[in-house]
């Protein structure tokens, strides 16, 4: 029997990254086992030290931008996650719910939701969940007391252990949270923007012959893999101080016709205002074989202009799949 | 009597703006008053409504990157902030001391600092700040108990009002908010890095006469203006999905001959995925005179590839500056 495929995920559980990595790989069962990591760093001292197949992890939001964290540890400004490379992205709409304590059966079910928003006298969540809700917290919960939390998940955990009958406590986090933590959910949808999206990325160990075909694997990728476009990241860091080093770089990339799709930058800890650069590219569908060839002949270019550069992966575009 | 010059910084008082608004304009006088926003929205918003004439914010650490918050107002996705432009830069070496309550005369004094520093029971400080100081705080603090609050200059307030005997208190702060908060500094230079800094922009109304000459207003351009190298930043977004047109936005400054010294990136919130650029460039010093010109042929060119483009502002570098 083949040992099941392990997958890591930014924990708590029941977080968002836990439902990105269930949506990608599937639930627990004997092909596969899924287990939190309590820090980004973790995530990717999991995979480098071949201790998970899979890590799934934040990468960007489409209202707060990018996720530091996964670039400073992708800048890999030290080597300790030489082997660590992108195979894929999953897109998740972040859903918010309000949610109590379970009630007891009889209880409460005669009662209209706005009824229990009454009685509700304290919120739980994770500091950015707040801003993210601010419509619906404005018309039902004016000038109720918040209570920052670490995690959306944990504030699931608090309410679903409310047992003060006379102070009502709920939280704002996913369905899954209630699920996990066995609490209720009062109200579905109760976000400002149905747009806000999590792009999270899964990374691999590219010397790990066991996550080496990973689009077999996906529960995504059946249908599309053949014509979907890829994506390509790689990062770089030039000169300071050389005029035009970094549109020189950049040309590099429009030169093999690959359209930007992203920009970012973190500080090289070299020396104050250099910075690392992460470029991310699309481009036309091509066969596995090729992406190597493609991604190498880039690499060379850069380095006659850059001080550095790596590959940190190519995949297919998340945008280009189905469920 | 000429109004005093109106100057605000991101608070609160003794914050690290506080100290780059002194350094740039000089301490509280007839000529000059300071006084703190309480979040970055308000010292934008003292701008545009001509409540301030300068503002004094930071926009990105050597160490920690970008100030998101600086970004998103400079973005003014709303329209708020229309006539709000860069002026100038200040660039501030972070040091950070460990500070406690000013001891009685008769006390502490034939007792050494590492002496004091095993009666300390508790650290205050802004989150950070722990990260920039770890080398010190293993050495001596391991195991002591942090408490998180919401800025350096707070935890110096905190400790100086500490009147338990039994328990001594420490602060990680700058010296300027131990003198502020009349605590007392047991060590200096405690942070890791001695090249950690912050760049602070300078912001003024463009519409406002008595902002006009802020070269002339400034404690540090007196011997360089008319060598020093000019900086200028603009902002602009493009069609998410048309192919290459990053690329063509940043040729346009290969082209005009200027030295991109760094892009940044934020969530458009129009759609997922379609992202606001700031771009910074370097040129060489140029009169006054010509800036605008200059910009706006830029600007132009960028308006024939972009959805929109705004020139952020033109001021002079400031690592070419003498105090």
């Amino acid at each position: 029997m083949k040992d099941p495929l392990r997958v890591t995920f930014l924990g708590p559980a029941a977080s968002f990254s836990h439902q990105a990595a269930l949506s990608s790989f599937g639930s627990e069962s004997t092909d596969i086992t899924l287990f939190p990591s309590i820090s980004f760093a973790d995530a990717f001292s999991a995979i480098q030290d071949n201790n998970a197949d899979f890590a799934v992890i934040p990468f960007e939001n489409s209202t707060n931008g990018s996720v530091v964290q996964t670039l400073d540890l992708l800048a890999d400004r030290q080597g300790l996650n030489k082997n660590i490379t992108v195979c894929g992205e999953y897109f998740l709409t972040v859903e918010h719910c309000l949610i109590v304590r379970r009630p007891s059966t009889t209880a409460t079910s005669d009662h209209g939701s706005e009824d229990v928003f009454q009685s509700i006298t304290k919120l739980y969540t994770h500091p950015q969940a707040w801003g993210q809700c601010e419509r619906f917290l404005g018309r039902y919960f004016k000038g109720i007391e918040r209570q920052d939390v670490s995690s959306t998940s944990k504030a699931a955990e608090i309410v679903s252990k409310n047992d003060d009958h006379n102070h009502h406590e709920a939280a704002i986090a996913s369905s899954l949270a209630a699920e996990y933590h066995g609490a209720f959910v009062l109200q579905r949808h109760i976000e400002d923007r149905a747009d806000n999206t999590t792009r999270f990325l899964i990374l691999r160990n590219e010397a790990s012959e066991r996550s080496s075909g990973v689009t077999s694997l996906l529960k995504t990728t059946t249908k599309t893999t053949r014509t979907a476009k890829k994506k390509t990241l790689i990062s770089f860091m030039i000169e300071h101080s050389a005029p035009g080093a970094l549109a020189d770089a950049l040309s590099v990339f429009k030169k093999h016709s690959l359209n930007l799709t992203s920009i970012n930058s973190r500080p090289s800890l070299v020396r104050p205002w250099q910075y690392i650069f992460f470029v991310e590219c699309e481009h036309a569908p091509t066969p596995t074989a090729e992406d190597e060839k493609f991604t190498s002949d880039i690499l060379k270019e850069l380095g006659t202009i850059c001080l550095s550069c790596r590959d940190l992966g190519t995949w297919v575009d998340g945008r280009d799949l189905v469920t």
